[in-house]
């Protein structure tokens, strides 16, 4: 019996994907060889070219400001309810859609901290996205808490013993991500956050580099407020809005500081004193990103249709493929591999380390070739489980290891 | 020598107006009689649904994650800059597009107070839009701060003068609307903010009424902050990114608190610690909403082919068109100008009280002529200068007056 090369393999698995037909949804890149990079953002559905020409004419162009009133004013919560029914487990009225990513988790952590009474220590993890970072320094500086990073080796976030060891009764809030957004480690976000509570503290999560990509149960894992980028395995297009998940027995206990006039019980009542929505737009401010919302919507539409079951599947099939590759070249030259060998513990990117990565990026890019590059020597292969195929991985790996060979030759 | 009538006077001033050609370039609005709502929504440009489609094909979807360095990075400012240029009377490096009104007002407010040392009150307009009022009462319960609203008789607005005799030596910042959102009464921007200075105090400006319509020179009168929406008079869709504006001597001395590290001043080094950046990117937070600024773009080369001059000049002639007609037809049936007579006092939309007001603008929707209703008896006739005819003007008080005259009858 003769082994399979690894381009046979990469056609073989392509043959059996059971998503593979859903690839043709997306827009064609020409030039471009393998996008490795769809983690960082998405690829465009073709449907949503069409859905923003048309949602100009028809919508905003045809409906003017009666678009408020026909479906606009909802559409936060709105297609919030579909994104916590298809990706994150969430029943309904717990999630919206607006802002940044930053923006939201400045109003997550803030609430969960006056939430909290006196407490002044903030728990993070110390090799967490520098946004995270940067903004609970910020937090920390203006509200005259402390700081307490828990240790991540190899930026392999944390684990919830971790979280046991390090909660305590000073702690306001544990801000973690849940996919790691350099290693790709998942941090178990049940257990993590039941070691919160059980310090009677309140977790903040990003799921940026998960949503869309694993399927989540927030409700069921006991999540209390929980942040996400849109642009990554959402396809929501460069700065799409973010979106923000806040528990509904909390809702009545959160209050966020930017009292504009969307999160107000009833905005249009011009009133004197601002009143917090009694549900989840409270965390709105300002008003809703109507137009920038739209490819989202085609998204999800997608992964309702594919399952984030058989998208995790894939997913596992396509990083389990690209540590095969590396354990059989890319190590032989050097490489280190950052990501978790456990599927269980490891999202859909695979980043490997080696010196030659920050000259070799540019160079696979002007070949077709699109990973990322992340500091101090990490490639970064984002693989993105509706958009990518096993072939286009393989593509993209023969030349990695290209690269790297000529690199250390 | 017979006097015109109002649909000949109409017809005349279509006749001579010198922007009258540009209004093709809009889409059109199958039936709409009289969109008399651009100062909430302005209409879309023709242009902007091809861009849309076409970004997302050959941008988004052709350049991928390299569109990053290939423009989008900078967009924020570029486009800022654009902006200061055309519509705002501003050097480069001044301005950034970004999140929404709501937010970068928290922003603005929050870096103004803290560049403020120790002062404890801030002023405001009384009858300021919600949203400003919100914000400040927020911002005001976070850092014990006192605030004092200036009387803004009749949602008037205030005057230079109100602003001088309230400022003093207390005074953390002066948060103000240019352009009233209820009455369209202009507050002089040099003369309040002189008073301001002269307390030793800095001032807040929210343009989102007049920013568009007519021209601003926010550096020649010493504009410290300013915020305004690019939804109005700006084009940019329901929900688009908002802009701030702050004075280049002040960014050293301006913190805004949402340390996110589109803000720092290397995003992509991943270091410990948050060094915001040294000018105007110090206030981004996330990753800047590139597909949601598009329009804006449109809209802002179109404003630079005619020229804000020219703007304001038929935004003149359209609101002096409407107190023309309410003086001889709407007074009679009982209504109220709670807009200035005065034209340099006046923006660029017109209310009119008159208790059937409520129960008016839904049935002047249904036949086509959109106007806005604020409260308790307000009808706002918006007059985007660009996009509105005179004639779409007559048409549309010609309903208002046969409304009025049914509701008194």
């Amino acid at each position: 019996m003769t082994a399979l090369t690894a381009g046979e393999r990469a056609a073989r698995l392509d043959a059996t994907d059971p998503l593979a037909h859903l690839r043709d949804r997306f827009l064609a890149s020409p030039g471009v060889v393998a996008y490795l990079d769809g983690n960082s953002l998405g690829r465009p559905l073709a449907v949503t070219a069409e859905r923003l020409a048309a949602f100009t004419r028809d919508g905003w162009g045809g409906r003017l400001i009666l678009g408020w009133d026909e479906g606009w004013m909802e559409a936060p919560e709105r297609l919030g309810d579909e994104l916590g029914r298809i990706a994150l487990g969430a029943e309904r009225g717990q999630v919206v859609i607006g802002d940044s990513t930053s923006v939201l988790l400045y109003k997550a952590i803030r609430a969960a901290v006056a939430a909290s009474g006196s407490r002044t220590e903030i728990l993070y993890a110390a090799g967490d996205f520098p946004t995270d970072r940067f903004l609970l320094q910020g937090i920390a500086a203006e509200l005259g808490l402390t700081l307490v990073p828990i240790a991540s080796p190899h930026d392999g976030g944390v684990t919830a013993e971790q979280v046991a060891d390090a909660v305590g009764p000073r702690t306001a809030a544990v801000v973690l991500s849940h996919v790691a957004y350099r290693s790709a480690h998942i941090t178990d976000l049940l257990e993590a956050t039941a070691a919160a509570h059980a310090g009677g503290a309140m977790t903040v999560w990003d799921l940026s580099h998960s949503v869309g990509a694993m399927p989540l149960r927030l409700d069921a894992w006991g999540a209390d407020l929980a942040v996400g980028c849109s642009y990554k395995y959402l396809n929501g297009g460069p700065g799409a809005p973010a979106f923000l998940y806040a528990r509904r027995e909390l809702h009545e206990r959160l209050r966020q500081p930017i009292q504009g006039w969307m999160g107000a019980a009833e905005p249009f009542a011009m009133g004197e004193t601002y009143a917090p929505d009694p549900g989840i737009r409270r965390f709105l401010s300002g008003t809703p990103p109507i137009l920038a919302m739209q490819p989202i919507a085609d998204m999800l539409t997608l992964l309702d249709e594919a399952g984030l079951d058989a998208v995790r599947a894939k997913s596992e099939l396509l990083t389990a493929y690209a540590i095969e590759r590396f354990d059989a070249e890319l190590a032989p030259l050097g490489a280190r591999l950052a990501s978790p060998r456990d599927a269980a513990l490891r999202g859909s990117h695979v980043t490997i380390d080696h010196p030659a990565a920050a000259d070799l990026v540019p160079v696979l890019q002007r070949q077709g070739v699109i990973p990322d590059f992340r500091r101090p020597d990490g490639l970064r292969i984002g693989l993105s489980p509706l958009s990518t195929s096993f072939t286009e991985l393989e593509l993209g790996l023969d030349a990695v290891r290209d690269g790297l060979a000529a690199a250390v030759r």
